[in-house]
C-alpha cells in the first residue's frame, strides 16, 4: 500500500517511521506547507516532497496520512474521498461541530476507507483491557475512572488555537471511555478549574477538570484531567464491574528497583506520548493498512471522531452552565 | 478516664475492646436498649450494666461512647453535654441537618470534650499522607481521588433507614475530602445510577455514585462509590499536587505472593471496614482520651459532622435537580 | 498461666508486654541478675521481683520465660524441667553442642511443656507461607531461598560473645530453613566474607555469608545473610517448587507511596525485629500457654534448638575447611 | 556492513531478523547445512544462500554471525579471523576448554572485531543496572544474587549433547556475574540436584543448582538456576550493597491488573528469552556493528567466553568433588 504522508512535523514523523517499518505499506511522499520540512524528512526516506495537489490527483497513491495542522483536516479528508484514497487522518477532523458534520457527509456520498488517529485504542495494554473486559473477566460494567494528565502544560499560544482542554486533551479520554462503554453516553457533567498556570486561565481555558458520563443503561464515568504532571504522563484506566476490576497502569522504560535509606524507588512513568505510544502508533498503521486490504472498517473512524467531539462540546457546554447536559441536546 | 459505653451492638464491642485495651481509659458501664446484649458485652468486661439515665446522673463517670442507633445520637449528645462529659458519638449526630444544628447550639452553650466518629481520619496510613502532604511532599494540592466501594450492599431494609447513600456512605468520604483539602467546599456536582442491586432503587436510593467537589480557591476532588466490590472493601485516596502524588492504597492481611501458571497473585484487599480501619479505632479513643485529658479539641468534632452532612446535603439536591450546587444555597 | 519472666532486658521487655496483654496468661514476676532493671519492669506491671531460686522453688508459678543472657539458658532450662515449670526459653539453649544435648537429655528425664524462641516461625507471613505450601499451593517444594540482612552490624564486642555468625544469626534462617523443608537437611555449603566491618574480621567472625542447604530428599535452600542493609531489616522467603512460587516479601508501617521526578517510592522495610515481628512475639506467647494448656508441643521446642545449631556447627566447619559438611558428621 | 548469518534454525532467525532491522547494517547471505532452512530464510529476505567456503572467501562480506550448531562455532571463528572479518558468534566458543584456548590463540594471531552471544548484557533492564550501579546508586558492591529458570526442562536428548547445565544453561548467569563484579572471581562453591525430571539425572546431568562465587575483592555471588518455572521465564538479579540494593525483575508483556475475588492479579512472566530478551537480540548486534564500525571492542568479546567456561568448569568440578574449587585451578 502506497500512502502519501501530508505534515512533516513532529507526529508526522513519528508516522513516517511507522509506515517504513509496515512489511507491506510504503512510504510514498511527503508534502508539509513548509517546504523545508517535508524535504528534510523526504530525503531521510528516499522519497520525493509532492505538493497536495499531487498526491490528490496521483493514481500512484493508495492512501494519504493527514498529519498537518488542524485546520487543514477536514479539507484534506474531504479531497480524499473524493479522490478515492485511503485516509488516515489524525485527530480532530475540525474543531467545529457543522464542519466535522459536513465531512461525514462527503464521507458516505464518497466511501473509502477512513481512520482517525484515535492511537490509544492501539495501545497495547488498552486492548488487552478490552479484550480481558469484552470476555468477562470483570462481569457486567459499571464504573470506568480514566486518568489522563500531560507532564507539562503546552504554551499558552498553543491554547488559544486548541480549541480547549475538552477538545484538545479531554477527546481522547472521551473517545476511550465511548469504546470502553460499548454504549451511547447520554449525560455529561462537569467540574474544572485553572490550577497549573494563570496563562490558561487568561486565554479563557482550563487546565484541571473532572468529566462524569453516564450511558444509556446508567454506566458511570470519571475522567480527570490535568495539564501537568510533574513525574511524566500519567496514563491509567480502571474498568469496575460486577466480578473485579482492571486496571491499565503507567509504563516505564525498565523494571529497574531501587532500595535505600530513602526508600523503595520505581522509575517514574514514560515522559509523554512519543513513548508512551511508540506501539500504539505502529499499530494504528497496521490497522489501517489491514483495513484497506481487507475492506473492513478501521478500529477507529469518521463518526468516532464527531462521537467524541460531541461528547467535549457536551462538556464544555456542562462546564459553562453548571448542569447536566444531554447527548440529546447536541446531536 | 471512666467511659461509659452506650450501644452493645458491633461497633459498640469494638469500642468496648478499644477502651479496655487503652492504658489509661477504663471501661466503666454499658449501656443497651436491648438489655440482653448489654448484659453479655458487660459481663464480658466485668463492668455494670446502666439504664442511660443512670450513666448521665452519675458523678462517677467522664465521658461517654455513643455507639447505638443513629436516631438516639443527637439526644444523647445534647445529654452528655448538659451533664458536662464528655463524649465520643459515633457518625451521624442526626440524618437532619435541623436536628443536627440544634445540637450543635447545645453544645455551643454547654462545652465538652466533644469528638465525632470519622474514624478513617485516625488511620495510620491516611494520617501519614496527611502529614506528607501538609509538609509540602506534593507541592500545592491539585486535586484529590477518593476510591471507597463496600464488599457487599446492605439489605434493602437497612436503606429505607439510611438516609440515603450520600448521608450513609458518602459522608465519610466527604469528610475526608474536607480534612484534606483544609478549605471549604463551595461546589459539588453529582452523577448516579442505580447498578448493583434493582432493590436499592426501588427504595428510592443510589448505589453508584461519583462526586465531584470544588474547594474556594479551585482545588477538584472526585469521590467515586459503589455499594459492592466483589474483591472487599476498595479504600484508595489519592493526592495530587504540583510536585507529585501521594497514593494510600489497599491493605492486606500478609504481603505473600503467589507466582504460578495464571500469574503473580497478590492477597485481596482487606474485608470490610473492622479488619480494615482496626487500627483507627484505636486510635480514635486514644485522641478522645487525650483530647481530654489536655483539654483540646479532637480531631473530628461535631462541627466536622454539620460539614460533611451539609455536603451530602448539596450532592442529593444535585443529583436530583441535576446541576452544580453551591455550598452557600445550603449554609 | 503464671509466668515468671527471667531477665529485663529489651527482648524481656517485649515478652512482658506479650504476657501482660494476653487474655489468660499473667506476668508473676520478674527476675534480672541487674536488679534495677528488675525493679524498673516490674513495677510497671505492678509484679513483684524475685530471685531466680525464689521462682523455681515456688509453688505459684506454671512457667517461666528465659531471657536471660545467653550463657544463663541451659541452666535455668534445666531448673524450669526439674521443678516441673513450663518454659519457653529464647534461642540459642547453648551455643555448645555438647551442652545443648544434656540438656535435652535433663528434658526428656524431666518433660515438661518446652518451647524454644524461634519467633520468626509465629509470623503471620511466614505462617501463611507454610500453610499455603503444605496445603499444595507450588506443588512439589524445589528451592527455598532466605534473604535475611540486619540493618546495622553489633558492635565488635558482641560479635566476641556471640558465638559467630552462623551461630548468632544465620540460625534463625536455618531453622526457617528447617520448618519449611519439613525433611532432615543432610548437607552444607558455605561461602563467606568479611564485607561490612573490618572489626568483624579482626574478631574472627565474617559478616556476610552465604548458606546453601540440601535435603534428604534433594531439595536445595540458599540463605544469603548480611549484618547491614542501610534500607532496613531485609527479611524475605521464597519457596519454588513444581507448581510455582510463593514470597514472604517484607513490610512497611504503611501502604503509601510517593510519585514525583525522582519515581515512584515506597516505604521501605520495617527498621528491625522489634517492629517486623512484633506479631510473632504476642503469637509465640500465644503459642507457649495454649500448649501448656493442651499439653501438646509448641510449633518450636529444644530438639528445634539443637537441630539448628547442629546446621550452625556444620556451616562453620563448610567455611572453615571449604567443603561440603554432611550432617552425619555432627549428629 | 554486510553479513553473513550462518545457521538458519531459531536462534538464527532471530538474528536475521536484528541484522535487517538496524539502519545500516545488511543481510549479506543465509548459510545453513540444512539447505532447505537456508533457502526459506533466505528467500524471506531476497538475499543469496551461500556455502560457507563461500562466505569466507567472499570480498564482498564484512562479518559473519555463527549462530549454527555448537560443534561448529569455534571453526567458523577461526575461519572468519584468518579471513578478515568480524564475528559475532552465539556462545559457546565451544564446550571444550582446550578447544575454546586454541581459537582465542587464533583470535590474538589474527585480530577481528568479535563479540560473544552473551545477550543478557545487552537487556536495557540489566544494562540500567549495572550504569546505576557502576555510577555509585549502591555504594560498594557486596552481594550478587541471580535467579534465573527457564520454563520447561530441554528433551532428554537435547541434554546428552549440551555439555551439561553448567557450560549449557548457568554460562549465562555465570558471565552476568562476571560482567557486574567487574573484578576476578577466585572461587566456586556448589550445590545441585535433580528434581525437575528424572530423565535429566539419568543423563549425568542436574536440574537446579546453587551456585556460589567469591571474588578476589571478597564480594559473593549466589546464583540459582532451575530448568523448569511453571510461570514462565524467571530472569531477576539483585545487587546489593552498602548504601542500597537494586532489582532487576521479571518482565510482563503488559502492566494490565487485575482485581477480583482471587485477590490482585498480574501478568506472569514473560514466557522464554526470545520474548525477554528481543531488545537485547537487537542491541547486541547494534553493538556488533558500532564495535566494528568505531573500531573498538564489543561489550561482550572472545575472553568472555573462555571466562565464562572456565566459571562452569569450576562449578562442576565443586559439584562432583563437594569442595570450594579456586580458579588458580583451572586458568
Amino acid at each position: 500500500m502506497k500512502i502519501a504522508l501530508l505534515g512533516a512535523g513532529r507526529i508526522g514523523r513519528v508516522h513516517a517511521r511507522a509506515i517504513s517499518d509496515h512489511p507491506t505499506a510504503e512510504l510514498a511522499s511527503v508534502s508539509d506547507a513548509f517546504s523545508a520540512a517535508a524535504e528534510s524528512l523526504a530525503s531521510e526516506y528516499g522519497v520525493p516532497v509532492l505538493s497536495a495537489d499531487d498526491v490528490f490527483s496521483s493514481n500512484d497513491i493508495d492512501g494519504v496520512l493527514i498529519a498537518s495542522s488542524t485546520p487543514t483536516h477536514s479539507d484534506f479528508l474531504e479531497r480524499a474521498a473524493r479522490s478515492g484514497k485511503a485516509v488516515l487522518c489524525e485527530k480532530p477532523i475540525d474543531l467545529d461541530l457543522v464542519r466535522t458534520r459536513h465531512c461525514l457527509a462527503v464521507l458516505e456520498e464518497y466511501p473509502v476507507t477512513c481512520a482517525l488517529g484515535f492511537n490509544r485504542r492501539h495501545d497495547p495494554q488498552f486492548s488487552a483491557l478490552k479484550t480481558a473486559m469484552d470476555s468477562g473477566r470483570i462481569g457486567k460494567l459499571e464504573m470506568i475512572t480514566i486518568t489522563s494528565r500531560d507532564p507539562e502544560p503546552p504554551p499558552a499560544e498553543y491554547i488559544a488555537a486548541s480549541g480547549g482542554i475538552f477538545r484538545d486533551m479531554s477527546i481522547h479520554d472521551l473517545d476511550m471511555a465511548a469504546w470502553l462503554l460499548g454504549e451511547p453516553v447520554t449525560e455529561v457533567t462537569v467540574s474544572g478549574s485553572c490550577l497549573v498556570d494563570p496563562a490558561i486561565g487568561e486565554a479563557g481555558d482550563l487546565d484541571s477538570v473532572l468529566i462524569n458520563l453516564k450511558s444509556a443503561s446508567g454506566k458511570l464515568v470519571n475522567i480527570s484531567n490535568s495539564r501537568r504532571a510533574c513525574y511524566g504522563y500519567d496514563q491509567r484506566i480502571e474498568v469496575f464491574g460486577s466480578k473485579g476490576m482492571l486496571e491499565a497502569r503507567n509504563e516505564t522504560d525498565t523494571q529497574l528497583r531501587f532500595t535505600g535509606a530513602e526508600g523503595v524507588v520505581d522509575e517514574r512513568p514514560q515522559w509523554f506520548f512519543l513513548e508512551r505510544y511508540s506501539r500504539a502508533y505502529a499499530q494504528e498503521v497496521a490497522d489501517f493498512v489491514a483495513a484497506w486490504q481487507e475492506n473492513r472498517a478501521p478500529l477507529a473512524g469518521a463518526h468516532d471522531g464527531l462521537a467524541a467531539l460531541e461528547l467535549a462540546e457536551a462538556a464544555l457546554i456542562s462546564y459553562r452552565e453548571g448542569r447536566r447536559v444531554l447527548l440529546s441536546e447536541i446531536r
